[in-house]
C-alpha cells in the first residue's frame, strides 16, 4: 500500500449562483477539489470523498506544505478505497474555511467578507455543490460517495436528491439527524463563540481580530464529544500534568491534569487556523439535517428514493457523539425500503474519532465493500 | 407528609483559622445554615445534609423571600427523611456564594474582596468546617450523613475523616473521583469563565462587572450534563421553538430549536446570580476529590477507616455523569471492608438530577434506610 503523493488543489468556480435550501442563492462559488487516481474511459469509476467538520478537500496524499491528507491511510494505491482503481475525488463545502467560497471572502455585493452575512448552508446544498462539480468533470454517475459523521450525512443526501448520479453510499459514524443533545452541545459551542467581544456580530475581519476565546471553549468541548468517556480514562486518567509524584498545585487558573493540558492545547491550536463563522455555519448545516422531517419524521419515507443504490453502514461502539442506535435507524428505513445494506459496528475504544482511525477490521469492511461496489 | 414551614437561616463564625488541605488557612470564616426538626435530649439525633454546586444551607422549608428548599421533597414532616425524629441540618460551605464565607466578601489581609485569591477549597476542607459546626451545635456524633453528587462526596469523606463522629453514610448519584472526562467538562467551563474579558483575573467585583459571558456558557455545559440523552429527547427532541410548523429560520445567530432556548435561558439565569469564582472553586474541589490517592489508588484501603457505619449507595440508570458503575466501584470498596451497604440502581429517566427529583422507589428507599438508622 502506497501513498497517491503529492498533489496540488485544483479550483472551478460555479458560473450560476448556487440555489440553497433556505430561498437565498451563493453568487460566484469557487471549489477547491482534489483528484487521485485515473477517471477511466467510460468516466464510470469516480468516487466522491465528503468531509466532516474540521475537513477539507485534501482527503489524501501530500500538498507542498507537507500535510497529509486527512483520510490517507483509507485513500491511496492499494488502500480499502484503492487509487489504482477508482477515481477518487476530495471536495471543499462552500462556508468552510480551506479555500472554497466561505465566510472570509468577500461578498460581492458589499466589495467586503460576508462575516456572518454569509448565507447558511445546509447538507443538500453541499451536495447540489458538489454536483455541480461532478457536472464540470464531466462525470454523470458517482461509482460512489463516502463520508463519516458529517460527511456520512452529505453521502446519505446523495442517495436521497441525486439517486440517478451514485450507485453505492457509505455512510461511517453518522445519524439520520442531530439529537436534542447533539444540538445542545453545537449551541453551547457557538454562544461561546457568539458572546466573544471579538466576534463583533460576525464581522471581526474588519476589526483585526479573531474570537479566539470562543473558539478555544468551542473547540474543546468537541474534542470532549469526539472522544470516548474509556479512551480518555485510558488516556490521561487523573494524571497530574507535573507527574504522578508532585505536589497538587491547589489552584483554580493554572493547569493540574494531563488531560487539561491537552485541551487547552487543541483548543489553542483549533482557534489559530479555524473560522468563527464557519464554525456556526457547520454546526448549524449539523442541527437541520434531517432527511425525515420532510416525509412526517418517517425515515423510510425518505429512504424510498434510494431504491436500487447499495449501502454499507459502520457505527463504531463507543462513539456516543453519534451512537450505533443512529445507524441502525438508518439500516432499518434501508431495510424497509428491500435497499441492499452492509453494516458493521466495530468494537473500537476511540468514540466518535474511531472512523478517522486505522482500524483493521473497518478498513477490511469498507476494502470489501468496494470490491463489490467496483464490479 | 407536611413541610417544614418556614426557617430563618442562621450564622456561625469559626473562631479559629480553618486550616487547609492546601496548607493555607481561611480567618474568620462564617458558616450559615439551617436546622429543621429537634435535636433530642441524647443529641444523637441528628442529620448532616451536605449540598452540591448550585445549592446551598437551604435544605427544605420557605425562607422568607418565599423559595422553596433545593431537597424539600425529601426533608420534612413525615417525608424519606423525617424531620419529626431526625434534626436535620444543612449548612452552606466556605468558597460559596450563598452565605458562608466566600470569594466576594473581604480578605481580612487587604480588606477588598478575596476574589480569585481566596484559598481553594477540597472536599474535606468543607467537612470539617461542617465539624466545626457540629462543636458548635454540641452534637458530638451525627446520627448520619446524607448528600448528592458533590454532596455525596462530601458525606463519603465524612466516613473517612471523622468516622467516630458520624454512624451512617448515605452517598447518592456520586463517584468517589471525578473521570477525565468529568474532569474535561469542569475545566472547558472553566475556560470560559476564566477567558471572559469580565473576569479580571477574578478580581471583577472591583470593576462592577460580572463575566456573565462565562458564567452562561458553563451552566449551559453543566446542564446538558445533568441531563440525560433520552430526557432530553423526550422533552424538546428536535422541537422548533416557533412551532413545528413555523418556517425554518435558516439561522446563526436566532435560536431555531427549542433545547436552544432552554439552555439560553437556564444560562441566563444562572449567569444573574451565581458567582464566577465560586463555580471555579466548586469545580476544582470536585477535581481534587480522590479518597483513594493518599492509598496508592486503593479504594478499599481508604474505606478500612470507616469499618462499623452503616451506608447507603444509589445511583440512576441514565446518569452519565456519575454513571452506576462509578457507584459500583464505593460499593465494592465498602464490601472487600466489610463495611454494611445498602445499594440500589434506580431505573429513572432524568439523569443525574434524578437524584432532586421525587421518585416512589427512590424515595421508598432512602426512608426505609433511614428508619434502619435510627433504631
Amino acid at each position: 500500500m502506497g501513498s497517491v503523493g503529492s498533489v496540488t488543489p485544483q479550483r472551478v468556480r460555479l458560473e450560476a449562483p448556487l440555489p440553497l435550501q433556505s430561498g437565498a442563492a451563493l453568487p460566484g462559488c469557487e471549489l477547491v477539489y482534489e483528484t487521485y487516481g485515473t477517471l477511466n474511459a467510460a468516466r464510470s469509476n469516480a468516487v466522491l470523498v465528503c468531509h466532516a467538520l474540521n475537513a477539507s478537500h485534501h482527503v489524501a496524499g501530500t500538498v507542498p506544505d507537507g500535510s497529509l491528507g486527512w483520510w490517507d491511510n483509507l485513500v491511496g494505491p492499494g488502500k480499502p478505497l484503492d487509487t489504482d482503481r477508482f477515481f477518487v475525488i476530495g471536495v471543499n463545502n462552500p462556508g468552510s474555511c480551506f479555500g472554497s467560497t466561505g465566510p472570509m471572502h468577500a461578498n460581492p455585493a458589499t466589495g467586503r467578507p460576508w462575516g456572518s452575512d454569509f448565507p447558511v448552508v445546509t447538507v443538500e446544498d453541499w451536495v447540489d455543490a458538489q454536483a455541480r462539480l461532478l457536472d464540470h468533470l464531466g462525470i454523470a454517475q458517482l461509482a460512489a460517495v463516502l463520508g463519516g459523521s458529517l460527511g456520512g450525512m452529505q453521502a446519505l443526501a446523495w442517495a436521497l436528491r441525486h439517486p440517478a448520479r451514485v450507485r453505492a453510499v457509505a455512510a461511517i459514524a453518522t445519524a439520520p439527524n442531530l439529537s436534542a443533545q447533539n444540538i445542545a452541545f453545537n449551541e453551547v459551542a457557538r454562544r461561546a463563540i457568539i458572546t466573544d467581544p471579538d466576534f463583533h456580530g460576525g464581522h471581526f475581519y474588519a476589526h483585526g481580530v479573531v474570537p479566539q476565546r470562543g473558539l478555544r471553549v468551542a473547540r474543546m468541548l468537541g474534542h470532549i464529544t469526539y472522544l470516548s468517556d474509556d479512551s480518555m480514562e485510558a488516556r490521561f486518567g487523573r494524571r497530574l500534568q507535573r507527574g504522578e509524584h508532585a505536589a497538587l498545585a491547589y489552584s483554580t487558573l493554572d493547569i493540574e491534569f494531563a488531560v487539561e493540558s491537552y485541551l487547552r492545547h487543541q483548543g489553542d491550536k483549533f482557534s489559530g487556523y479555524f473560522d468563527a463563522n464557519t464554525y456556526l455555519l457547520i454546526t448549524r448545516a449539523l442541527d437541520y439535517f434531517d432527511p425525515a422531517r420532510a416525509h412526517g419524521g418517517n425515515l423510510a419515507k425518505a429512504f424510498a428514493a434510494a431504491r436500487g443504490l447499495h449501502f454499507l453502514v459502520v457505527s463504531f461502539t463507543t462513539d456516543w457523539r453519534f451512537a450505533p442506535a443512529r445507524s441502525r435507524e438508518i439500516v432499518k428505513a434501508l431495510v424497509d425500503n428491500d435497499i441492499a445494506v452492509n453494516y458493521a459496528e466495530i468494537d473500537a475504544p476511540h468514540g466518535h474519532d474511531a472512523f478517522l482511525l486505522d482500524d483493521r477490521r473497518y478498513h477490511a469492511l469498507v476494502r470489501a465493500w468496494f470490491e463489490k461496489v467496483a464490479t
